[in-house]
């Protein structure tokens, strides 16, 4: 397979450009075209990989692209998910060159959706393509690429209880997710839930003039920050009544165990620029990313924030806020008490509203379970050997903990990006290692999971 | 004269209107074209009343409109004061009608710059004309019209100083501030001083994951909201040290005085659809914006604030804050204090820069004053013997304080606006009444002025 691999590696890349070179930005209702297109494509590339059936499934969103190959029902079915929608690529002007025109710089492909996900799942495209033209399929393949991944996953719920049993599988395999460093493989055993939601806070009916009304009437921009600041203590503890009463505190062992995972500080600080990290009291970075909650401010606006000086004393004021959450935290129950807590907060002098967008529940692998052993094994095989370590990551997929539900399968969490790649950022990046180390270690793992289920 | 102003009334609305259409928004400099057309407009009509002379001069902003009529250099001199640039009309899908289009619904003139300052200062060019064409002019005029009011007068200041002989007057008549209702006359003897500033904060050198760094790394919009609550206690107290250190408490005899003002707290309430008033403990709406200072954010903005939403930890946070200020408070000092307690509140984890926008300092006529005399006897001649009530103004015009040092003149703040005018808001307005009642005062304060004088 290395030299299939290897003789069609520049093919590959090619294909891989053509699919980011098109902006599937699932937040944004004008890139609606861009949407339908990249689904169109990805349907293309499973059949030309040699699935036995490709087909685009509606949903109210954006659409499901579905493809299979069985080659003998008695084998094992892995399900493999990812998503080719990507995050708004703004602001542009600090992407050094067009999001959606990707470009090779020092081994890595720059462009949005380079690393999340399109560079990750095209790699178990590739991955098919090789089993298939080298007859080294050892198990059945289904494949669900989704939309809205980026926007919450709104339908794909839907999507996966009413096709139960096509998507029925033994365990499902996500490359969404990151290594430790391109000689420290892992695998992630932990995913973060996430409750996202937007407040907007109003005080007088109209914008004021800052003279006239300032002081006396409420200015719901010093509202709000009085709001969020009184969300968390001095020693970053989320203030929100029963927020951590479902936390999971875990043992000495397990939190000496987790913070043996390399990790240097120094580099960490200095490839984001700051001076000082900045936390919950009482944890590492390591926990703080892994095993514990937060509540960040992901935008804020309101009032004049255009050239100059405006004096204005502005009618509203509106954040974009989510939590991080872990087990056994609800997304559901978290949305419940935030916006509780919110508007038992807020000063007379003001309306508010609370407006959910999205949120999903935190996942854990066993690291005990054969579909851990059998991702353990090939990242082992395809690392030369070197054993993986076991990981929390801090993002969400907040779809995992649904197909545990509703499919009864366990999800592997086999990703091969590094922290480096800027996710949702300007200059998100993939580098050319990991997208065919990928496409090397995915084979493996079908090998190695149809040996342990016999 | 009422005869003159009556058979010319609709001539004066049509050419307030052409004014009004004209875009002269000096904050933006895409309206540089338009602000210079709007001081040509101004120099021609300046001609047209009846002036020896009218220029413009130029300056490295907005340029400024200068007209002189000379009757005989043994009689007082008015200088007259005025601004004929406007706020920005975003946002300006909330105009009922177009800022820059004039409407006339239920007597009232709806336009960007109706009241605030076109609209006030026309009224003093029609009656230049008004008091020419019927011979009653009794004493020297002196007309200066600018063009940065609302982006802090910059230059200004310049052109005061260089043209001290040009501008040489015995007082300043100013019609850019509010009277109480149409049938309480008013003057205002006070203006808060102003320090408007720019902050920005910065945590890591890009936009991140907030699922991957969200929890160790710092949140600058989370921060900035600290930063920006940490600045009022409970009781709406700004906590900036030596913030209060130079304001004047008034005794409670000036106290009390001052809430004699005819003020309905119900009224104030319905008219900004608000069921609680918020504001520093311990004083009333009309000490809270007269007398003393306060602390608001005008504009704040960062991350992901398009359509959806965006799991992002930004790089950058920023706010556009302002404070009135009182006498004896000294914008610069504010300013420094500010920059310094700024500064000193911020945590390592983050870098921050506070960027001057500008400033102004605090204003007191004195009502014994033969200035504040004049204008007394013109209102309550005007207003059917009705007697004006000295109030203090929340606004700024940070520029009178700055005449009273150059030029050593007093001014009188001779406003007919009123509160529910909107300034600096969508659908700002301006009064028919007030408009032509503010043509017919202003000759009567040229008639008393010129017999106080001898």
């Amino acid at each position: 397979m290395k030299t299939y691999i290897e003789q069609n590696k520049d093919r590959f890349l090619s294909e891989l450009f053509d699919l980011l070179r098109i902006p599937s930005v699932s937040a944004d209702p004008k890139f609606k075209g861009d949407m339908r297109r990249c689904a169109e494509a990805v349907k293309e590339s499973i059949l030309k990989a040699g699935a036995d059936l490709a087909e685009i499934h509606e949903t109210p969103g954006h659409p499901v692209v579905y493809g299979e190959k069985i080659i003998d029902p008695a084998l094992p079915t892995v399900l493999i998910y990812g998503h080719y929608d990507v995050q708004p690529a703004d602001p542009y002007e600090l992407w050094e060159t067009p999001p959606f025109e990707p470009t090779i710089r020092n081994e890595r492909i720059y462009a949005r959706g380079s690393c999340d996900d399109k560079g990750q799942f095209y790699m178990h495209i590739k991955a098919l393509e090789t089993m298939v033209a080298t007859g080294s399929l050892t198990c059945n393949v289904k494949i669900m690429i989704e939309g809205e991944e980026e926007v919450g996953s709104d339908h794909l719920g839907t999507f996966v209880r009413e096709n139960k049993e096509k998507l029925k599988a033994d365990v499902i395999l996500i490359s969404d997710t990151s290594i430790i460093a391109n000689d420290v493989p892992s695998i992630e055993v932990g995913l973060r839930g996430l409750t996202y939601l937007e407040v907007e806070v109003t005080g007088a009916n109209r914008d004021l003039h800052s003279g006239v009304y300032g002081g006396a009437v409420a200015n719901p921009i010093n509202v709000l920050c009085e709001m969020i600041a009184s969300m968390k203590d001095e020693n970053n503890h989320i203030t929100i009544p029963g927020f951590y009463d479902k936390v999971q505190e875990l043992s000495a062992e397990e939190r000496s165990l987790m913070n043996e995972a390399p990790f240097d500080l120094d580099e960490y600080k200095r490839d984001l620029a700051i001076d000082e990290l900045e936390g919950e009291t009482g944890y590492t970075t390591i926990e703080r990313t892994g095993i514990r909650p937060t509540l960040d401010v992901n935008g804020i606006w309101g009032g004049y924030t255009g050239e100059g000086a405006k004096t204005v004393l502005p009618s509203k004021a509106y954040a974009k806020i989510s939590m991080r959450l872990v087990p056994d935290q609800n997304n559901d129950e978290i949305l419940d008490i935030f916006t509780k807590h919110f508007l038992s907060i807020a000063p007379p002098s003001v309306k508010v509203v609370v407006k959910p967008h999205h949120g999903g529940l935190p996942y854990v692998t066993p690291v005990d379970s054969v579909e851990y052993k059998a991702a353990e094994l090939a990242m082992k095989e395809a690392w030369g050997g070197k054993q993986p370590v076991p990981t929390r990551g801090g993002g969400s997929i907040p779809i995992v903990a649904l197909f545990e539900q509703e499919l009864g399968v366990k999800s592997i969490l086999m990703g091969f990006g590094l922290d480096i790649d800027a996710l949702h950022s300007p200059n998100e990046s993939y580098g050319l290692f990991n997208f065919y180390k990928g496409i090397e270690t995915i084979p493996l793992f079908f090998k190695y999971y149809t040996e342990l289920k016999k």
